[in-house]
């Protein structure tokens, strides 16, 4: 049988498995092969083909066979060799997710390419907390920064973006909390809502709620970690639990 | 049989049916009454269960009937009298979507509401035509804005916007897209990659491609109309079709 190769990028979603899109759920159900990421639930891959070649290629540091390099000449040596390759990654395929190198690559060979948008976490994992990214009065905009940049230092948009109204979403960012709150407080910002959620969409999701200048203090004591992502912005605020939590604040300090 | 009053918010995605997750489907085939959109493709509905109250609400400015505060109220008095109600929106319910406004007029009435996220268009349809929203080196955050402010006149989001590195991507703004070409013009930004999608994800999905300093020739000559998306960044010109076309428009030039 002729190989026909052929690479489609699909985006997973945040975490929980139902929260693929159908779109998605099919690329997987006729793939030859899938290359899945850490991020990515395992329990997809049940939907694959009984013969489908399942490889995981979830980055750790200490570990060069998974970089990006290698990845990508993966993706093009198993289209090359077996046909109809699915690059399943976590939230979204093009949402901090390397997905443009990934595609420019197969292109080099001449491969055909496909996409599948999936749940990016900085739409879904607020979502799924009932915090709304837009409010009309509120925010006409919103944000999504990565706190992980080639240099390692804070993005250049994070600090523009403190001076606006936009609702901002840092994925990635979660290790420079402290930065991030400090910036904000040298904008006189102490005193916007901002949310952290680990670990959002599965059974041991977390969130802690706050002010800037309470955030550390949430943080600390509902013991966040990484995975997590950071909303800032007073939409924050509508989330149903902030004024229950704001109160018991406010009793702690008067006590 | 007691009722038991429950809102589920759900994002249907950008048109194309298959890319509303599985949650959102699950919930859709639970639903005693479906209120929908405009945006939302009615495929969907054939999921309903057989005796499922299925109601268009979407907005036309000649009708008082699917006002906001109309949508609400019907949303809360359907709850309270047929019990899961789902409220079927484009996208994602919390971009753009006053999906913030209808759960707390939900809460109100002390009715338990849950949210499933969407594909929101501003990832989704970039990503279909495999436009990366970030790339390393290029871009390291995506803005969405509004096109459609309160009080008719641009974002001064996009003001910002205009003078960052972020991918800027503009929802309904497609009326305004001479104004917003001339504030990039005037912020001697002619030169950047520009995308704009019209019906994305649907079968008559139309795209141009250009610079600012172009894309109203192209938008003209491609017959681009609304409903369409507004894609501003560097990461536009990752397009595989984006170098042709500058080609191509070279070639007429200089002939």
């Amino acid at each position: 049988m002729e190989i026909k190769p052929f690479i489609t990028l699909v985006g997973a979603g945040p975490g929980d498995p139902d929260l693929i899109t159908m779109k998605g759920l099919n690329a997987i159900k006729e793939a030859d092969v899938i290359l899945y990421d850490a991020l990515v639930n395992e329990i997809l891959l049940e939907h694959a083909k009984p013969n489908c070649t399942k490889i995981y290629v979830g980055k750790r540091a200490e570990r060069l066979s998974t970089s990006q390099d290698y990845i990508n000449q993966l993706m093009v040596d198993y289209a090359l060799t077996h046909g109809h390759v699915v690059r399943l990654k976590g939230g979204d395929p093009f949402v901090f997710g390397r997905g443009g190198e990934e595609i420019d690559f197969a292109r080099q060979y001449n491969i055909p390419t496909a996409a599948i948008p999936g749940i990016s976490s900085s739409v879904g994992l607020t979502g799924l907390q009932q915090i709304p990214l837009t409010y009309r009065g509120i925010s006409e905009s919103f944000w999504v920064i990565t706190g992980a940049t080639s240099d390692g230092h804070l993005s250049e948009d994070l600090r523009t973006a403190v001076q606006t109204n936009a609702t901002v979403v840092v994925l990635m960012g979660y290790a420079k909390l402290a930065e991030i709150v400090a910036l904000y407080q040298a904008h006189g910002r102490g005193d916007l809502p901002i949310a952290l959620i680990q670990n959002g969409s599965l059974s041991n999701e977390k969130i802690a709620l706050g002010h800037i200048d309470t955030i550390l203090e949430a943080a600390a004591e509902r013991r966040i970690g990484v995975p997590a992502i950071i909303v800032l912005g007073e939409v924050v605020a509508k989330h149903q639990d902030f004024n229950r939590i704001k109160e018991e604040l406010a009793r702690t300090i008067l006590s």
